[in-house]
């Protein structure tokens, strides 16, 4: 029970929401209980949990993660020049561990899983794992 | 193995230890080796392991994640004002996965599983499950 | 199926690469897919995923979460001192969940597992579980 997902970013940093391809799998596979592991295949990419609700949300935390995680920065060695990706994928997290109850994922009333593009836009690819209980 | 907790917080931010609650439903189930997924069911409050010991522990890492994410930020759109609350709440992680051996948790000296409330204070829950080994 | 791996850091703050034992570990458990949990069991020391090419890419990382918090601070209250080391551990993570497909970790191209070091040099403890599919 695993497979792996494709996307497509269209901007720098972006938070993209994948709940509904996730509980779509979910459904597929006819899992009523268990567990979901869903990871980012890349070093400047994360998954997350968050608002789904308002969209200014991510905007401030996209905005925020900028200014904390500046893209330039006097002493960074690596040439790519991506460190800040690096940093935010660290932070957010390269996966998230979901739980499924009755064929759902459980997620708070405001809360959906995102895949967050550090450093696109890009063609990206996120592993998903489901462990029935 | 799946089970709601609720919890009442009383401060703005906050680290509650949930350890205890945690290892005493293990004992209920009589689970002796396996995995929990510990998840906050909040976009404002999520879960974390540290220190158990001192607490000043936890009064300086909100002192200083009040700093790296202030409450007040101009730039901000989102109208309910707690954009911070959700950067904390990503940064920390929404949810932990935890290992069980000879019927504990899985945890270090100093070791403890923290529900950490960013937007309080409030009513709560977070959702535990249990894979038996 | 769970072990307690040893390692010795040698600086203050250092990523180790663990990716090769942790895999080593999965081919002697002769487990082809499934997923395994890696925990570090200190509230100064943390698990991530992240670049294994570039060495430039962890040094900038540790330098820029030096900034972000710094080993000193006026308002600090806990005597040890080690606030900084507490905060970046529940940043990166003090766990990872990890995939496994085919006897092998499943991690894009760049990708590696680190043992964070942020208050050595020390010896230190991590935990891994390997649940099969």
């Amino acid at each position: 029970m695993q497979k792996t997902f494709t996307l497509t970013t269209h901007r720098h940093t972006d938070m993209i929401d994948i709940t509904i391809q996730l509980e779509q799998w979910i459904y597929e596979l006819k899992v009523i209980n268990g567990m979901m592991v869903v990871s980012s295949l890349h070093t400047t990419a994360g998954i997350t949990v968050n608002e789904n609700a308002d969209p200014d949300v991510k905007t401030d935390m996209l905005m925020r993660l900028d200014e904390i995680y500046p893209w330039e920065h006097a002493e960074d060695r690596h040439m790519e020049g991506n460190t800040a990706a690096h940093l935010k994928t660290s932070t957010v997290g390269h996966a998230q561990t979901l739980i499924i109850q009755d064929g759902k994922l459980v997620l708070g009333t405001w809360q959906g899983v995102y895949f967050c593009e550090f450093d696109g836009p890009r063609k990206r690819k996120f592993h998903a794992m489901v462990i029935p209980e």
